[in-house]
């Protein structure tokens, strides 16, 4: 028996769960796990995740796609269809912090998070080594306010076709639109503070002096606007007076590598759709 | 428009879904939420929570319940089917801490709880005017080791019509399997410590002469065996060696509060299904 | 035997521990507990809150008040010195959202909350019920922008001579600097978000609409510049997609509750130093 | 200037704090942070951190060791003072799962944890190779019910001398109590449970089993009495009914890895005191 996902999306009407349902059952599936999400029953959004387990000897994939796809169409949906074994493939790009590359690294080799990757960018030649040490490719491709256009350029000739997302890291350069644009599949960055708080530079520091009892780290989707992105994770933790900034950084590292390491299991397990600013975490 | 819920626990079989949803799609209604479990997709237990919109104006509720009940036959399932305005009716027992009791008569004043309290039973007369304040009737019946059998049977005579559920909101007497068996439908405990840990009397003492840094408090339904029901909710809090023992209870009735309050709501939005002795919370 | 409470913030320098010890220790006084925390070993602020027993008896306070008048003085330093049975008098400004007041009203009188209550002034009329009660004075203020000026002056005949410090338990009037001035004590406010996250009006409102995973309440004093005063505690609750606007609003009432209630007791209890626009919590 | 630490336990008495900080400050220390704790401020037990910066050049560390002697007799105390660079030795024993083991080497490469550790030794081989892209030493010592004596031999022959501590990072034998009388110095382990909730074997599945909320894992000295060691740290996350044990493990891996790095942490700063089955935690 494999197992098959399939996302939906699409303006609430009456009958989605009844028609896709009846289209999964009578080509064979059952449904073993099902969420869904109405941002309003009148005229909002309706979101469906369904996992089904089917036996690849009995079912015709081809044809349950194709009704699928009529569905789709009759709904005004957008449906997302995962089936098979097809492993995720994450590119990383990273700067010197290593600690959330590490946990990744981790993370993958024991099977933790099933994906494949297929290299880790970095703009410092420091973590060759340790990248090397997993058997992963490494590319130092230096990237400097001056060098931006060529940096992306490398980047993306590395990235367009061997990956289908990419995580940053602690990548500490800002990418531009231009390159979210080309790039067109989804980035998720970790930003080291709870986001809206301390965006921008350096917000352990900026956590510090503004005194909070509580911090955090958020892993979203990069988009245009820095730090603006879709909340996809947020991990959190007490924090007093005692804690200076040194103290500060070294707690926010467990919660990005936590932040991180969530944001990338749900997405690799197609539990993510993004709605206009927000996500759907199912 | 209206909301209805339908609560399904039967034995996994391939196209529950379709044929529940493409039931309340025929009549009229629009599912605007999902939750399904599967303990083992293959030979496991299927358990669903359904919450849908209908027009009382447009849809024939009878015969929607008569299909309803079909089904139900057909999947050899227990399908609970709860619609209209019928608010829950709670009995609360307490005995002297009227923490937990406050902060459930409060929540139901402020709408957060819309359940009906016909009465509080205590065994001990002091909260009397806290309760009558509310406009809630308030009975005192004594209850020692030796006038247990009369104190239950006086209780059950109070509650065993006029209520749907009961909460005992720390209530210091063990209710016995008789009074359990013959009451026949839910009791809610809140036990005042991290379920299987402490279970027993004085909990705190026992959490602070083990010396844990986290405490907690269990929300769980109340079988014969005691402290050992299934459990519906637990909130924890960090504490220290700072802590003693009357510091653990304070911060403990904050907890206490959060778990009852929480499985209460839960129970009275229909979220709870009991699967031997545990529970799924929708 | 009863307990004093002395809270130090001076420059730090060599000895002050053992100064302060020695004073306490040849007046006849057992430190119980304390505190101590440095911003900078070398040229920062030195703060330290120090609990001790005495004999009211034995010990002769007066000559202990200016031995350590004596020792401020020699030190440079602020000490606050705490003894004797005065219980601190807690005026409660309120508008009509009541769960704030409720909880700290329900922790006075369950004793957790050592506090004196002399009033509750509201620009609304709705809560005087709930507040005489409690046996509790009510003020019906009405409070408008046109009527700032004078609503102030009002509050302030009220406050000034009949309160030790004011509590903001979601008073949905802004506070003018003038007001602060006037008063000249310290105000607690709770913010409804996690600040610096969502300053300003319907912060639930905001948290939805950005999409974050965790909500939380933020207890800080009241300064000229709105939701910038220290802060002096926090509490959080993950959220999800599933959370409406009122959902949010639920589960931050007992965040706010929570959170308001810890820095009252924190306040109470004479932990907390303020460092420029910063809390030390000890 | 240096860093000394300076840990105090005695009967509570008066003048205590007094002395220590006039014997630090007459040798020239500046006391930088200092807690205190009193189980009973009237025949309890008094235990205090101390921690001060001091000029190596300026102070004679000789001389204040002999009045810091004199003094801990005076008072009847157990004192313990740290100074200089020592670093602790840390022996690290594990078996197959990698996690811990895996974090801990990362947290000190990474200098977060300032501890040396001079080798690690498993039950089995499969570890050898991760262990010695470290660069640390690497021992495999077979270790069954039938060689349990020979192999506790084998493992104090290394241990005794080159350690200063062991962290059972998931070791999945059972030392006996003649092993830790033997090796005489403290030993941390990891237990894959909220304690005292799960003791035993395969927590993640008695956890499952009894259907909690919430799952946890604690550090703890490892003492005769199997999982009723003196508890460091513990930590916490909420589950709900669709994790599985598997879930249950993936999700613990992460508590297990952050509540054995904060006990070492703690540890090597010299932060924990035992007070019989309990620790003080400064």
């Amino acid at each position: 028996m494999e197992t098959a996902i399939l996302l939906i999306q699409c303006h609430d009407q009456q009958g989605i769960v009844a028609r896709v349902s009846e289209c999964i059952f009578r080509h064979g599936g059952n449904i073993t796990d099902s969420d869904q999400y109405t941002t309003d029953p009148f005229g909002g959004w309706f979101m469906m995740r369904l996992e089904f387990a089917y036996d690849p000897e009995k079912i015709d994939v081809a044809a349950l796609q194709t009704d699928l796809d009529e569905l789709a169409q009759t709904l005004d949906a957008r449906f997302s269809f995962h089936h098979g074994h097809a492993t995720l493939r994450m590119g990383i790009l990273v700067s010197k912090f290593d600690h959330c590359l590490e946990d990744l690294l981790y993370r993958r080799r024991s099977g933790e998070l099933q994906v494949e990757i297929p290299w880790v960018i970095s703009n410092h030649p420091d973590l060759e080594d340790r990248v090397r040490a997993y058997g992963i490719p490494f590319h130092h491709i230096p990237f400097t306010k001056e060098t931006q256009d060529s940096a992306e350029q490398a980047i993306l000739d590395v990235a367009r076709d061997s990956t289908d997302f990419l995580v940053l890291a602690r990548f500490m350069r800002i990418l531009s639109t231009d390159f979210l644009d080309a790039y067109g599949k989804d980035v998720i960055n970790i930003h080291h503070s709870f986001l809206p708080s301390f965006k921008g530079a350096d917000p352990y520091r900026q956590a510090y002096d503004r005194g909070v009892k509580v911090i955090g780290a958020t892993a979203h989707f990069a988009t245009a606007d820095l730090d603006e992105g879709p909340i996809i994770e947020q991990v959190v933790q007490r924090v007093s007076h005692k804690d200076n900034v040194n103290e500060l950084k070294r707690k926010g590292r467990s919660l990005e590598k936590q932040a991180l390491a969530n944001a990338v299991l749900a997405y690799i397990q197609r539990r993510i759709i993004r709605l206009e600013n927000k996500t759907v975490v199912f």
